[in-house]
């Protein structure tokens, strides 16, 4: 298969600082668009693959799954987009689009594994894929999103996996205009959640263990702001949410937060993969009917709705813009929560 | 108020048989339905309330929430049943009435507490409340169910809770032809699942953890048995079921079910109420948009629309008859499991 040599930002090793590099991309196929990256957004998941925190990372990898840019090649059977169109690609490019899941618009719950737009099984090259910090990628037209043109492009790309990752619980949870809904964690995630849960019309509250972030909430569009330490506060939004997103991403007691959501109400983690320490109870759940769920990502056809809703209702992203040399230091920060909320990338700065 | 003295069977303490007492029923004023009550299931909850098992039990204590029999007086302002009518009582014998829960036909979730059949606070006589075990019980016709006349009628006890508990869930998730549902044990609860499961049209099966109850199980109904301690079984059926209805009420590992989830896929609780241990572990939960949920009976419409599918469908529950002087061995044979499936007081016996 013929490819293009392409620079790229990338780590060699768990323990290596990502810095420039060559890879391949391939050329495009009859249903390829090619996507000159303008912006790509700096994910929490871009540091855990590049450490290898997870396990399972392929090197070189370079990361990157909230990309926005500009499409410069078409296969020829693409109908989707033509070149100079706004294009995105969030965190998948590839699922196997034959199973139950992938057949209603559910590619992230693919039954034979979506390929994450990096570190992904490369189904052409045969090789890992890679993500976005990159000057170009090629993705299969299915999976390159739409992109509204009013918006602050680079303030869209966080919505590919920050935005979809809190808006596709809102919606498969159905919250509309009289929902009460509460946000776990002012982060990235965090904060995306805010804004769309207030977009489709929702009381939101955000849970935060310190009072430091009461004002930007309030500024991001919350209601109000309880402080998750304080038992008053707690006591005082006792059976009040009908859904709780939660975005912290590491160990946490979440039978706080159960006993804060109302009948038929849903705690939903969407950021912490591992056991439920201290042991999650059951009583209450019993007895108020409540659920503990998990969401990841969202669909092709669900990110497009959310793009196509933030379009309308004027929403993205809060953002730091920086410069691809300035990654490393970028993670740092991050690991200490010093981002408001996310960094972006301006991937002109990889050309130089 | 005026009482009228009742004759019982029930326990003077945590420590003490059960045995003939007399207890003061209130007469029916305005909107009470009196019922003889010909036969009463026996609920793992009776023995656990006589034995203060849960705490808070107040002596003496009546148990006893699977009533049926036959109304002898009404209010005369009862519009519902007329004397000679075959009625039914489960768990509840009042509510708020108020609250948005009771409001909405989900009075099993009284934002201020449900009044238990037994062991609630009385609101007429300031007690607490008195169960089945007795001749006659008093009830305002709001919490008081219509019987079809072409079942069974002491086979029909038991579904005023063991029926109800499984019902609620499987309506709340809307199950029906094509839902594939899994039920977790085989006693009281376990045994009408399945039953009811089957009634909606979905395709059955049980998980059991020794291989001696699958002709049972297929004789309830049940497709397909699962020994869950096989663990090629248990891969078999990795990612089926759209519900799993849990009845086994003490502690277990519920993450081997979870694996069992379809995507959107819930396990619901409905029998054991404490910490989930070992810990409940989120990446399946969230990589497949799985719930954990618990459920409590259900509420007095939704208990009515079962009846009335069980006299469609000609669905009672599998009973063993006792008389009321037999009742402390038949806890003691509870405690075994050694019933298929629910125990039921003929109380002719207690009129001897």
């Amino acid at each position: 298969m013929e490819t293009k040599n392409t620079k790229a930002f990338g780590a060699a090793a768990a323990d290596a600082s990502l810095k420039e590099m060559h890879i391949e991309r391939r050329q495009v196929t009859p249903k390829d668009i090619e996507i000159e990256i303008l912006y790509c957004g700096v994910c929490h998941s871009d540091l855990h693959t590049a450490r290898n925190d997870w396990g399972g990372t392929i090197y070189p990898v370079v990361p990157g799954h909230e990309i926005v840019g500009r499409v410069t090649k078409v296969g020829n059977e693409v109908t989707k987009l033509k070149v100079g169109d706004l294009a995105a690609v969030g965190c998948l490019v590839d699922s196997c689009r034959e199973c139950d899941s992938c057949q209603h618009d559910l590619e992230q719950y693919c039954l034979n594994g979506f390929t994450g737009t990096y570190n992904g099984p490369d189904k052409h090259l045969g090789l890992q894929t890679y993500g976005g910090y990159s000057e170009k990628v090629v993705v299969d037209e299915h999976f390159v999103l739409k992109v509204p043109t009013n918006l602050n492009l680079a303030a869209v790309a966080p919505l590919l996996c920050a935005g979809i990752t809190t808006w596709s619980p809102l919606r498969h949870w159905k919250v509309g205009k009289n929902s009460k809904v509460a946000v776990v964690g002012l982060g990235g995630l965090g904060h995306m959640a805010i804004k769309l849960a207030k977009g489709l019309g929702a009381e939101v509250t955000l849970f935060s263990r310190t009072p430091g972030k009461s004002q930007d909430a309030k500024e991001l569009g919350a209601d109000a702001v309880v402080i998750s330490t304080d038992a008053e506060q707690m006591k005082s939004v006792k059976g009040k949410f009908d859904l709780i997103i939660d975005t912290v991403p590491y160990v946490h007691d979440i039978n706080p937060y159960v006993a804060t959501l109302n009948i038929n109400g849903t705690h939903v983690l969407v950021g912490y993969l591992g056991d439920l320490n201290p042991m999650l109870n059951s009583v209450p759940m019993i007895l108020g009917r409540k659920s503990v769920a998990g969401s990841v990502i969202g669909g092709i056809a669900e990110t497009q709705e959310m793009l196509d809703f933030c379009g309308k209702h004027n929403i993205v992203s809060e953002i730091e813009m920086i410069k691809m040399q300035d990654i490393n230091t970028a993670y740092e920060r991050m690991l200490k929560s010093d981002v408001r909320y996310r960094f972006v990338i301006d991937m002109a700065s990889l050309k130089k």
